[in-house]
């Protein structure tokens, strides 16, 4: 019991003696969070945007290329839209952080425990996308598997383009689940 | 002065009230890098070794597959390699953790950090590589992109292998990141 009383008067001096220095971490997830939803939007937008149709066509066929062609670049948009949800829904808790004095680190936890598979699935995604315009780009000669980018340029311009949002969330979830564990390492 | 002798009281008293579960959470952390270190160096082995020759041959050309006609599969090697590298030299850091009855914040943190940017590494390697040989199992008819499993059965079969140690080695690393954080909102 008097144990239990001193550790609860330990932390609260401590808490009060650095309120701001996590208090500004704080405040830095939740601009990354805001950063992360503007990458990822604009993936997934810009990769749904993603299209051409030659200037040519034969009776039966009309020459496009669309996202949807690509089922890597369909798995691209779902992940997208799922982080960009997840991060929406994540904002509450990241407020909450800046709000409160004191964070709870259960909370704290749980965020990490969710960064940390959203940083993966976002990641794989993103890859997994990036593998497929480079091989559009360069083709494959073993695989005899031929560059499309060749004719469709401006489909393959906005494809790459709409990567780079991905890549920005990806550095923010790194930066996101450091900052969390710099914050756990402090607020207790 | 009165302060910090209080904090610094309950802090040492609450260490001493839970110093097996910090230690419980060590433990599990050096049998997941372990387990991680064992599924890239698997991985790189196996992608290492998938070669296929075709029992058929013209005067100009042998119809071989091996990994390295694939960019994304040389990468995949090289990616898991780095990572058991760095799965072997966090080792120390690792027993540390578990010998010592009070591991410093400091040196957690710096395996989050060091853990989240090497789990990036390996899911980005590992998904271009699992986008290459679903497009070889499946090809992609929009791009004119056909399968080459038809012929090289084989070689897919041990590419596709060598995939499932890269992707233990992610579940082992999320893992771990989640261990790292619920070790630093207990140790302090």
């Amino acid at each position: 019991m008097m144990k239990a009383g001193l550790v609860e008067a330990g932390e609260a001096s401590k808490a009060m003696l650095h309120p701001k220095k996590t208090r500004g971490l704080a405040v830095f997830d939740l601009v990354l969070r805001l950063l992360a939803i503007a990458g990822t939007l604009g993936s997934a937008v810009g990769m749904g945007q993603a299209e051409q149709v030659l200037p040519f066509s034969t009776q039966f066929f009309r020459f496009d290329a669309q996202y949807d062609d690509f089922g890597e670049f369909q798995l691209f948009i779902i992940v997208n839209s799922i982080v960009c949800g997840y991060l929406a829904l994540s904002l509450p808790v990241s407020v909450l952080h800046v709000v409160r004095r004191r964070a709870s680190g259960k909370s704290r936890v749980m965020l990490v425990f969710l960064d940390t598979i959203i940083l993966a699935l976002l990641t794989a995604g993103a890859s997994a996308a990036a593998a497929m315009v480079y091989l559009a780009h360069n083709g494959n000669s073993a695989a005899n598997w031929f560059s499309v980018c060749q004719q469709y340029t401006e489909f393959c311009q906005s494809v790459s383009g709409s990567l780079i949002g991905s890549f920005i969330a990806m550095v923010g979830f790194v930066m996101l689940i450091i900052l969390s564990s710099v914050a756990l390492s402090r607020n207790h």
